[in-house]
């Protein structure tokens, strides 16, 4: 199911995330980035994700994604939330991947996966 | 501003999208992550980051992540934003560092620096 | 379609926001409805509705929606939305009715009836 | 702080619904307004709100609304989430009177007055 991916091959979190931090501070927008406008910030990036699915079914979905420039224009809308996730983490100093890995150790304590199998959480 | 963090210096996104889609794969859950129901739930993620600093001023959102519990509450949520994003990053075929790197270079143009410096996007 | 609804038929939206701006002045919260506080509670709340259909498809939606419960729960988290929303408009002064109605004769410039008569907008 | 309000003062709940229901239909459009659907839009026209306050502080927002055009804008995207917000309870058959004020009713129990004045919920 993971279609091969090269750049996240190689790639760190870090490596992301300083790319980041320098662009922010080359404008000196670190003023603007208080944690509650980052997260205002997501949640509009975030929104304009689900505007490219509003009226799709998933199969209709799956077909729009085929034609031409609609993959490019989610991943950018994705690439936003990502940009704003990551300062968030370089404002309060958040190691992602301690996070990540640390919530799925727990996620596989609360749906294990014998039970929960073919089950929605 | 980007304070010291351990394991993003050496996980890539790679690492993060094969640990997470093996999570998904284990239980079975490969049907209920469409495009769609991704989408939805990054959003949904992203309002209990949100939520966090909902009634706080930036000031007092500051002092509220100083207090016990509070940083580890936030970083959690954002773990369950990442992990969704990946999500549809790895059902989408999306390279994250090729689509966030190639958002910042389009960002460097529509923003220059020397014009945009201390003044909000 | 639209269901026989009692108390709405008489209820103005005057009335509701009356009774909210009264239920927020006794607890002295005008303070804390700022406009961009009071948008990022609405965000909030959206995402409580959205979060009931997560995982389901239009199908499984429509069932769960029978059984006991759902529609209630459903509904609470409406009126959550529609209090923010509401306390969004006494704060700014915005006549909501005119705003809509206004909005939907645009609307109706915009996509006139024969033309988009079964596609989705 | 209630402004004073024309239109809602003798506009009730299902005056709004009954017009909002006759657009859909003559556009043939009840097929697109599931209840996801519905709750994605509201969710995404939330964000608009949202968007408007962005990187501003309170007292930025406060004088932007004083500019030309944001505060007719900013009702706008409103009108928008009050329109999905009323589809859906179209949709639903849900009385959005009876929800909002059975609400208001119970959060009198969780935040009694003398309890809660002055803190935030």
């Amino acid at each position: 199911m993971v279609h091969y991916v090269q750049m996240d091959d190689h790639t760190t979190l870090a490596d992301l995330r300083r790319r980041i931090a320098e662009f922010i501070a080359a404008r000196d927008w670190e003023q603007f980035h208080t944690p509650k406008n980052l997260s205002a910030s997501i949640a509009i990036e975030t929104a304009e994700i689900l505007e490219h699915f509003q009226w799709l079914t998933d199969e209709q979905a799956a077909a729009a994604l085929q034609e031409g420039g609609k993959l490019e224009a989610v991943a950018e809308e994705m690439a936003d939330v990502f940009i704003y996730l990551l300062s968030l983490a370089n404002v309060l100093g958040v190691d992602v991947s301690e996070a990540v890995m640390g919530k799925l150790e727990r996620n596989e304590g609360r749906f294990p996966a014998e039970e929960w199998r073919g089950r929605a959480p």
